[in-house]
């Protein structure tokens, strides 16, 4: 098989930043794919309905090529169910962030004392609007996302209606709590299925593979490269596509961020692909691939997908080694090296 | 006390290059200490007594302006024992890198056979030339240096009257490891009492804080400020100052190596002063301080210092940006923060 078919293929974790960052990376997000999750972590983060609908414009407006739809997030607060309902509509999911954990996180929450939370949560359980997490405590790095994972677990159980989605699973331990509860979900990021922090550190240091959650070991990315490829249904595909510019990764205080937007698709195809060996598993593979990239993510946040047909070739696609719009300059992962498959 | 004095330090690990970067670090080092041990692992590795003479010089030239004695060493390799008598009077130890696991290390070994490692060693061992060993395998990278205690454990045993030394420790097990057995010996560097992981890479990136070993825990960095403070004959200052041009570090492939020789001193009567309150504790610290940096390293290595007294002052130094010399710029760590201790 040398052609394979996405349909509306959904990024559910994607950072499009603003201005002319935004201008740069949302057309290469929104010629791929169907739709994709937006993070609310702008400065300020987005916390109104005002500065949602102006950010959703610049959006649009960056997309216009495309059939492409923003589903769009708020910054977690102690938002009252007033506010929740007139904003209800608008939204797709609410992000939480710990305070000061990843970029722009400071406005985020610092105790996650139930009671302290409880209004909040019951009423977006009522709304039905799923809430987004990114789970880490400000532990020792390697250990940050095991030592969350009690209040993912805290979460699930006081809060059984609340969807909860624990956003770019990076560990074992975190596959295998998103099956222990039915009302935890997953993401998995691209980069996360690709590298340990041996790739980070293990040689060289390598700014460009610099994330948060941090790569961990070898047995967390088979976990996860199981997890994703199994067609189990509580894991989408967010690929935390993070970009920042060039001379701020290659510097001597470089951010936490991937950036992998304009080569996901084609990397998926040859993760899911790359063990079949007849035609059957092949077929197998693919609809996998198709949960991963759009049904789960269709069936758990309940959206409907704007129709798009990607088509990937097995054809080498060369990654480009930047990708510019007037000064800005952005590195996406693996610059300069070849993947086995390309869009059509 | 205001004012600490220290009896000719020694910097048992040192990298000092070659050629213009030679002659940029070399004076930094030669002003504040004693002597130091020097590396072998330039490109190629020293391996006849040709090199090992000819780069002494280069050194000798680079700090002719003090009283500084480079102890010399070449990059091991199954010498025979005509070649190590030969050499004897001319080196202070033998470097052994495994292949490939850090900075100009590709000639190192790649079997830990004993019979193949057997008559060098026992010829070293006869001629009493210590062996000195960065030890890490080739696995993940937290776990190289545990990895590697198996063959520090196995080559202790097999040459009971060889000196070997366990270079940059970074682990708990490392410190349990290096009292086990008699023979064994350990340094520890600057950088491995101050930082951890976290510090290279649970905030932003920080490459001038990337090295090899690389930084690893709480525990372990608690494990080897015990060790290094506690008075104990069997460890030793050792830099691994290791420069790398400040456009080499910061890039997207940055090479492993923190500088620390200017500012080894100064940080050291911090760490180990710090906890004391009292006279008699500052005295207690003091003379452990000078196991730590002079002492244990005379006896173990056998060597007779130069004398040299460097007195440190409780004032304020704050760390330059850079060093340049000609065209080569060099980027100490903690570059623009302030130690609380001076060199008079």
């Amino acid at each position: 098989m040398n052609k394979i078919i996405l349909n509306n293929p959904l990024d559910m974790h994607l950072h499009l930043r603003d201005y002319d960052m935004l201008k740069l990376v949302a057309p290469l997000s929104s010629k791929q794919f169907s739709g994709a999750l937006i993070m609310p972590n702008l400065v300020p983060p987005i916390t109104t309905k005002d500065m949602l609908k102006d950010y959703k414009k610049r959006i649009q407006l960056s997309t216009s090529n495309d059939n492409f739809e923003a589903y769009m997030t708020i910054f977690f607060q102690l938002y009252d169910k007033k506010f929740l309902e007139d904003i209800k509509d608008d939204i797709t999911a609410i992000k939480l962030y710990p305070a000061g954990i990843t970029t722009n996180s400071d406005g985020g929450i610092s105790s996650f004392d139930i009671e302290t939370l409880r209004a909040t949560l019951e009423a977006m359980s009522d709304l039905n609007i799923p809430l987004s997490i990114h789970g880490e405590s400000d532990g020792f790095v390697m250990d940050r996302e095991n030592e969350f994972l009690p209040i993912y677990e805290k979460l699930a159980v006081n809060f059984p209606n609340l969807k909860i989605i624990m956003e770019h699973i990076t560990t074992k331990e975190a596959c295998d709590m998103v099956l222990k509860y039915d009302n935890l979900f997953a993401t998995i990021t691209l980069h996360h299925l690709l590298i340990t922090l041996d790739d980070l550190a293990g040689g060289l240091l390598k700014p460009h593979l610099f994330c948060k959650p941090i790569a961990k070991r070898y047995e967390d990315k088979k976990a996860l490269l199981f997890l994703a490829t199994s067609g189990n249904d509580k894991v989408m595909f967010g690929s935390d596509s993070a970009p920042h510019p060039t001379s701020k990764k290659e510097s001597c205080g470089c951010a936490a961020g991937i950036f992998t937007a304009p080569i996901a698709l084609q990397y998926l195809v040859d993760i899911f692909i790359k063990d079949s060996f007849d035609e059957n598993q092949i077929k197998t593979a693919t609809k996998n691939l198709q949960k991963f990239l759009s049904y789960n993510a269709v069936k758990i946040y309940g959206i409907k997908p704007t129709k798009k047909q990607i088509t990937i070739v097995k054809k080498p696609f060369k990654i480009p080694a930047n990708y510019t719009y007037g000064d800005i300059v952005v590195t996406p992962m693996d610059a300069n090296e070849q993947i086995n498959w390309s869009i059509l």
